[in-house]
């Protein structure tokens, strides 16, 4: 039996890992060589660490497990009904090429939306990908250098000005790493300026910061966040980014003009486009954050043979109503292993399982020794959330090596207060 | 006194630090946030280290040095007469900026040169900057996944040839690395194709590798080479670079077309821009490798107040004779630790040192557990001279988190012939 998996994050090759020794023919397709760990993406956009640190090349991580090929390769369309992958460009230049499969398994994940503009994405980018990341962390360090050698004192304080768009774990995680990289990191790097006087604003359109989580724990995260020095913008919604400017809307209609030359976007999640394709390919609807609906086994409707997984999906019931789920990494692997297991029961003729998902839990960071974490109901704050939040970071990072390196980095930055990785690479210097 | 050092590699760097203290307002100017440790750039090129682990930056290194002001910006002439250094871009964007001096430090240091071949650049990316080696990484394991779904069996060879121009400490170091990917790291990560079947060329022009090393040791570093399963190509000089072929030409004149996609410029050093500039202000020649003269105290003549360090330049002696220099970070450092001697010297009214290099060896790692060391006339070679390299590079890395991270990488490397950051990022996946 053929399988073909599309995507290596979590949902994906958690799958592949649980079908090693299976009596199938895997091809995982990633347009990436490597596993990356997203939920520390937002480190490496500071220089808290490097990317190598959270990415595991896919090839490593599987050469043990015989029954997988692996393909780098960006899937461009789905033939259904004569099951075929199509991927756009192979990397020896080769173009339109079909793979056949039985099975297809489809974890492409999300990205970030601009509400439709995504004129804006040059100006504010996503911080999802590790190119994001580092080109964030290039725009982020060269505002410092910018307001260290600028000498207008309005234009000083829009190279001080960083705004995080959408207040989510990551959006979060950033402002209060942005912050602490300016209060703690670098005070002693600069002559002609104090980067303690860098404004961190976390805007967000909803009423609370976290919103996944109890409201309890949102107001906490606030607390913090105020603590070290993020201004935290609720009930805003961007409706513009200009070349220098950011233009805010409330939510009783005010507007504001925010000048800032630093914009990080963390906000509307949108499905991969390949849920779209699936949705084509099947004939069904997508729903407005752009996901494919998946029935109880989280297959397509009609195709039993095509399974979609993660934050590209919602899933339905045996009756057809929604199952709420959250966008997170346990889901997706949860996800995967779950497929596996229904393949291995086919393999041996039984059928009937649905998914369930295990809630075991919901964590976030706010800065140096705070977190937020709601596992099973019990609600956990500060030192005590932050340990928990560390521990499980470093066991679900893929490797000995990368738990080594980041613990590493992490001892580091918590004694000296410095980010290692601080680097500006990959872009013109200049966002002037 | 105002003190301007252009250039945070080993030499300007080591300038300043040695200045801590004085009584001068120092400014150190380079067109990177960073301090480059490059003897293990090559390292990154094959995702043996990750470029935050060889590179500091700068403002990191110097934050506690209250004389100094780091300035991020490309320095694009020099005015002697009027004492001014120009930079042609500030990080806020602001164009065409005179920054006065009453004391230079010249260390801008060298590149690879195509034989005058440019054009080259783009298909045989060079080995130097940690930009360079990330675009090499791309390309080496790009060139694996190409072999790997390339059925045509003549391109397929075409993938898995990786040519490496110069055989110097870089050239013979990547080559190196390539081959031990090739067999120790990669053979379980592929299934279409063994990796083994690649082909390392090293190209020298002159008659053997490791000019700069006693003949004993070049021998030496050719068979550890061949027994890596990298061909060493002795007497040949790349004549042409097309598309996917390498054109080559022997010492008797007979042509040889190799088709290689993968193609690693370590070749025909050449010095800074900066050289040139320097020359050009002072109205002094260069010589052919680029380089600007400098005296006995490494000033410009005529120019007391300009000195200029490292690589970039030729130093003469009292009597005007060249003091054969080789092109190495001590002999930089050394350098920039002598000129703050004279800086101090002169500031108490005292004159007339001369600079005199303390040659303190000369090391060159071929491949795991073998190397080349050349100390005071002592010959070291295999798992001894391994280690020496090993420790000296460690002492020699800036900060004792990077000596951590590096160490754990090589343990890692060591241990499990595994290569953690092998991943491909930062530009195009395809070559093809």
């Amino acid at each position: 039996m053929r399988v073909v998996v599309v995507g290596g994050g979590f949902g994906g090759l958690q799958a592949v890992r649980s079908l090693e020794g299976a009596p199938v023919e895997l091809t995982l397709i990633d347009r990436q060589n490597y596993h990356l760990f997203q939920p520390l993406v937002y480190q490496v956009a500071t220089g808290a660490l490097s990317p190598a640190e959270i990415a595991s090349p896919l090839r490593g991580i599987l050469k043990r497990q015989k029954n997988v090929h692996v393909l780098l390769a960006e899937v461009s369309a789905f033939d259904l009904e004569r099951r075929f992958v199509y991927v756009n460009e192979l990397p020896n230049g080769e173009n339109g090429v079909a793979i056949p499969y039985d099975v297809l398994i489809v974890s492409a994940g999300s990205r970030y939306s601009y509400f439709g503009h995504d004129e804006w994405q040059a100006r504010a980018p996503e911080l999802k990908s590790l190119e994001g990341a580092v080109d964030i962390r290039a725009r982020i360090l060269t505002a410092f250098e910018a307001a260290e050698v600028e000498r207008d004192e309005t234009r000083r304080k829009a190279w001080l000005t960083f705004v995080v768009v959408g207040a989510g774990p990551t959006g979060v995680e950033i402002a209060g790493q942005i912050a602490e990289l300016a209060r703690d990191t670098l005070p002693n790097d600069f002559r002609s300026m104090d980067p303690r006087s860098a404004r961190v604003l976390l805007v967000e359109t909803a009423d609370r910061v976290l919103t996944t989580f109890p409201a309890s724990l949102s107001k906490k995260a606030e607390a913090a966040l105020e603590k070290l020095g993020v201004t935290t913008l609720l009930g805003h919604t961007v409706v513009d980014v200009g070349p220098e400017l950011v233009l805010m809307q409330t939510s009783d209609g005010d507007k504001e003009n925010v000048p800032a030359r630093t914009v990080i976007w963390a906000a509307g999640v949108t499905a991969s486009g390949l849920a779209a394709e699936l949705a084509r390919a099947a004939g069904t609807e997508l729903d407005r954050a752009g996901r494919v609906t998946v029935g109880p086994q989280l297959t397509l409707p009609g195709h039993a043979e095509v399974f979609a997984i993660g934050d590209m999906v919602r899933v339905s019931d045996e009756g057809g109503a929604i199952v709420p789920l959250p966008g997170l990494a346990p889901v997706a692997m949860q996800q995967g292993r779950f497929v596996a297991r229904v393949l291995r029961d086919r393999l041996q003729g039984k059928e009937g399982r649905s998914f369930r998902y295990v809630d075991k839990g919901n964590l976030a960071t706010i800065g140096r020794s705070k977190a937020v974490a709601d596992i099973k109901g019990l609600r956990l704050t500060g030192f005590l959330a932050w340990m928990t939040w560390l521990l499980v970071h470093l066991v679900y990072l893929v490797g000995l090596q990368n738990r080594l390196l980041v613990l590493v980095r992490w001892t580091f930055s918590f004694i000296t207060h410095g980010r290692g990785a601080r680097l500006i690479t990959g872009r013109a210097r200049s966002t002037g």
